[in-house]
């Protein structure tokens, strides 16, 4: 499900709350966002907003981490199915491609929110999970498919820790340079010309 | 040249207000930055800091040009050695080691600033300006292995793309996240196993 649709149909407060946020940051960005922006988007009290969160940065704290456990709960699940294909699917999952206007709005807030992470340790721990996540899933994956010969016989912490920070960059060029689609699409594309050259085992399709 | 002994020595005032930039830059960081405090560090009167600049963000553009003009011309040039040695030595000088702490304030720095490009032009100019620098170094390094045989016939777009789009993502990491100097030369070492992988032309190294 993607971001928009997770907001666009809040069914409790704290789903508002988050709604609310996610509408004021692709409306004003990080830099301009008050507690009063957030407030106009939300169709409860203010004072009802103040109950739940002490500073914009508790609320914006708390949003990260309602995001992430959306991206968990959502990403495909290990399953199955052939490594190199999961591999594929993960990455087609997070890896930025060409955003439309509100998407690319939200990312580039989302660069601000990481920016924070500079200097504050509660955003630092968000972000910080978030890349263990990934990091994680990722090797997961990459033991499966060594274990069942599908893959060489790699450490899958290096070849995960390359997935990840790829792709972590391929968001900051997104927000902050003018790459377009084009050029977020052919680092994806020489992420899965990596997965063949590294990690495919040819003993496995070879026959010598 | 490290940054730091780029700003020891300042000899004029654009290089006294360079100077001063980078050192309250380490101390406040971008949020907390003021022209007060960039003035603290300048040994002139603050009204010759104004008359050179408008504003707070006039001057740090200014900064990040400075910046990438200085790293342009220490960056180890390309030149008639092997292109493999040649792209690691690139790969060296721009992918984040360990930090210590005065570099890791100032990287913390330099991401606050770049999650100003999301919504400044000015910044974004500059930092599309050193992305595209830096992607330009490894084209030219990598068509120059591929004409004389050393690496394979790739897409040096595409090689380049992955190259800056790691650094840059472990770039991001190290300033927003708990990563480790360890963590950080993993990446590293995974971008020479990748050269390896994908790069190298057995063909000229085999004897068949």
């Amino acid at each position: 499900m993607p971001l928009g649709e997770l907001f666009a149909d809040p069914t409790d407060t704290r789903e508002e709350l988050m709604a609310a946020t996610y509408g004021a940051l692709c409306e004003h960005g990080y830099a301009d966002l008050t507690i009063q922006r957030i407030s106009d988007h939300f169709p409860k009290s203010r004072s009802l907003l103040y109950h739940h969160y002490d500073s914009k940065d508790e609320l914006l704290v708390d949003f990260l981490g309602y995001i992430l456990d959306h991206q968990e709960s959502t990403l495909p699940q290990d399953a199955d199915g052939e490594p190199t294909q999961q591999l594929r699917e993960l990455l087609d999952h997070i890896h930025p491609t060409a955003p439309d206007t509100q998407r690319s709005q939200f990312l580039c807030a989302i660069i601000e929110l990481r920016a924070q992470a500079a200097t504050n340790p509660e955003y630092q721990a968000q972000f910080t999970r978030s890349t263990q996540y990934f990091h994680d899933r990722f090797v997961r994956i990459l033991e499966r498919g060594i274990a069942d010969g599908h893959f060489r016989t790699v450490d899958p912490d290096r070849v995960a820790g390359l997935f990840v920070t790829t792709i972590e960059g391929a968001m900051l060029q997104a927000a902050t340079t003018d790459v377009d689609g084009e050029q977020l699409s052919t680092v994806r594309a020489e992420l899965d010309t990596y997965i063949d050259a590294r990690l495919t085992n040819v003993d496995s399709e070879a026959a010598e």
